[in-house]
């Protein structure tokens, strides 16, 4: 039996790796991966520099390797796929499921597409198409096409027989689905139900008729909260009122990493599949696009400072004291964000209570505000002796975090009507805001009131 | 049926609460909510402002109390609680599942504490003692007690007879846990297993025998890892041995919810449990303490500044160009500062390979800062028509992109190591160093080498 430290075992394997690999102990390297779980495979080749990922995944066994393609992340199989000939490739295809050839396929050059579409069945060709049908990040691309379904007019004790005659059922049976004699779904028979009612019970009887079902066109963040909200097994993927295929919590999780991983590093300007062993030259890049943005909001700011050149050859405290007004802006202004695009993505706001939210972030704008205008004045005017920067940096904070308030509620609203997701681009405008804010009010209050 | 149009729904009823509370109609309240999943109602009662919230919980059938407060999040529930009375808390608590019992049941003053405990049937309070005697955010607090187990050495047919004269089965039936005489855990029978065999079949020949398993002392994080992994339905929960309880899915997509809030909240200084729709003072609390730390990093940058007044005040461009070298210092640096970050979360990193990371990390430090230095010195150099500033500036941002390349991978593993978490405050110290390195550099270059 699997022991419960096997998540710590990561390292050590990782250890065996690198060990065999600087042996070139490639039996070993064998041994390790046939004895693994493809799930733990793929995070130990995420896990590995390119070097040695390349190695492993060379002496990785054939049988393995659809599985490993269907559980890593994008960039990674990206890179797998690059070191697989033509056959392996067309043959490891031959055995994915649907949903997982269906993400797969989509990248690769059109020759090699036409080959692996060549060699699959009919039927399973015919089913990959259905998926393809369907948009990227879809419900009718995610589902998979495996699944138990029935008629409601049968008893329960026909479907335990059929259920035995059928040879490999699909796992993760929380349930089977009911279907009319036109495919027409009508909803799902829990196993509970199946396995603790009397045989002779018809499966109309008994299924649930209110089950949740999903059109195909239903965005993966929208069915991620439906499995969430009703904590779903399992849930049916309908067009036209047919059944057309599930999604299962397995899928619900992917759609939950993606969107943590999203959420995360998106606010960084990095991409959703960031490779953390990437090559040097290809993160580079990418990174790349990002401080380039930066520096342009960043020369804003620096305009905006030498705006006041005549103020700061004068007062050269004010070149002391300014990133502090705009930092604290950048803090208060961010944590607003935070919580808009959290409850934007949570679909937590609109029309009805946006108001509420704008004056309780106002509230806590000017209470803030006011409190660390304070601190920072007095803090200021010991350090410089003077009680008229005290008065200016305080007037500036007050200013600074109530603006902070208000674009940390405004710029994510704004970019989500525009189409353009808040979690990318919302923290740059922000700090671009409380930047230029700060510098401007700081430095434009100390030219009227400081000058001589 | 429901339809998949129901999130898009979520504004529609909250319109309807808004104006029934306006009119105050409480008996459209009351039919509101009389017709929601709780699941619903949790998440409309998290997205409402404390009027509105209180006047709409008042309103809400009793019987729906016990489900909303296992639902909802922590700091909601705290705010429902408290405007329940002792009998409603009890008589809700008494119809709660063990597991979200423990939950509700620690934040409660003793002597409601004892009332709630009085209550309970004496087997449901073992149950909560037992639940209680594990430790918060782990696998024994986090188990449901509700699941079926069987005998290995008896045969399916006789499974199923039990399962049908057994009146309500535990949902999330994706199998069944097998135990020995003295109930320690043998392994699961799934039900495809148990549907799709003979009946005359013994459980032990067809169960899962290396079914992974953990112990009650395992943290929720690495059960979410396993679920994840091993994309599982259900996981058994054993100590010594013996069969304690289960973790489902369900559990699982909370902790995912949880880890995704607390790394995207925990970076802005927000709380995990931050209510959107809190009242404003509680709020600010919560915010100035981020607020405070992020003023001391903020005097310590401008320490940093007061150094070189000197120099401020002979070339005034070095205070309206100092800002771009600490900004793409602290965009550089939070990059690098992600990816390890959620590295370290999905335990990518160990020994083996944090070596070849920190050489990728600074090779892309060195290319980048060259890059950048070269742009920023070209746009400086043309701005103040001083070849020498363009120079200092070019060297800064190499030396602060370097630094930063190497804070974003030194500081999360430092903290880790420290037992911090550096999700929490891995950006104020990086930004600190990016800050103050920023500043240094430029000014400190800039004194030695364009003062006259």
């Amino acid at each position: 039996m699997q022991e419960s430290v096997q998540l710590a075992e990561d390292e050590t394997v990782r250890e065996q790796v690198f060990q065999a690999i600087e042996e070139q102990d490639f039996q070993a390297l064998k041994d390790i991966t046939a004895a693994m779980h493809a799930a733990e495979l793929s995070d130990l080749l995420e896990s590995l520099p390119p070097k040695e990922r390349s190695v492993l995944w060379e002496h990785t066994p054939d049988q393995l390797d659809a599985d490993v393609l269907s559980e890593v992340q994008e960039e990674v199989r990206d890179v797998l796929i690059s070191e697989m000939d033509r056959n392996e490739l067309v043959s490891a295809a031959s055995e994915m499921d649907v949903e997982d050839l269906a993400e797969v396929i989509v990248d690769l050059p059109t020759d090699l597409r036409t080959a692996i579409e060549e060699s699959l069945d009919n039927a399973v060709r015919a089913k990959l198409e259905t998926s393809l049908s369907f948009e990227e990040d879809t419900a009718g691309r995610l589902m998979s096409h495996e699944l138990v379904s029935v008629r409601g007019d049968i008893s329960l004790d026909v479907v335990l027989r059929y259920l035995r005659r059928k040879k490999d059922l699909p796992k993760y049976g929380d349930g089977l689905f009911v279907v009319d004699r036109d495919g027409n779904y009508m909803g799902k028979l829990p196993v509970e139900a199946l396995l603790g009612n009397d045989p002779d019970t018809l499966v109309r009887d008994v299924m649930e008729k209110d089950d949740i079902q999903i059109q195909a066109s239903t965005s993966a963040h929208e069915v991620a909260q439906l499995f969430e909200r009703f904590a779903l097994a399992s849930l049916a993927v309908v067009e036209d009122g047919k059944l057309l295929g599930r999604i299962t919590y397995e899928t619900a999780f992917e759609i939950f990493r993606e969107e943590a991983d999203h959420a995360v590093l998106s606010s960084a300007g990095l991409d959703d599949d960031e490779d953390l062993f990437s090559p040097v030259l290809r993160s580079t890049y990418k990174r790349n696009i990002w401080l380039g943005i930066n520096l342009m909001t960043a020369f804003l700011a620096s305009w905006v400072i030498g705006l006041f050149e005549g103020a700061l050859d004068q007062i050269v405290a004010l070149a002391v004291l300014m990133p502090i007004v705009a930092s604290m802006g950048g803090i208060a202004g961010s944590q607003t964000l935070t919580l808009t695009i959290r409850g934007l993505a949570l679909n937590q706001i609109s029309a009805s209570n946006i108001e509420w939210l704008k004056r309780k972030e106002l509230s806590i704008g000017i209470i803030n505000g006011v409190l660390w205008a304070v601190v920072v004045a007095t803090l200021a005017w010991n350090w410089f002796d003077d009680p008229g920067i005290g008065m200016v940096i305080a007037a500036a904070v007050v200013i600074n975090l109530i603006v902070a308030a208000m674009a940390g509620i405004v710029i994510p609203l704004t970019l989500q009507r525009m189409g353009i997701d808040p979690a990318l681009s919302g923290a740059v405008i922000l700090t671009t805001v409380t930047d230029v804010v700060g510098f401007m009010s700081f430095l434009g209050l100390a030219t009227l009131f400081l000058l001589p």
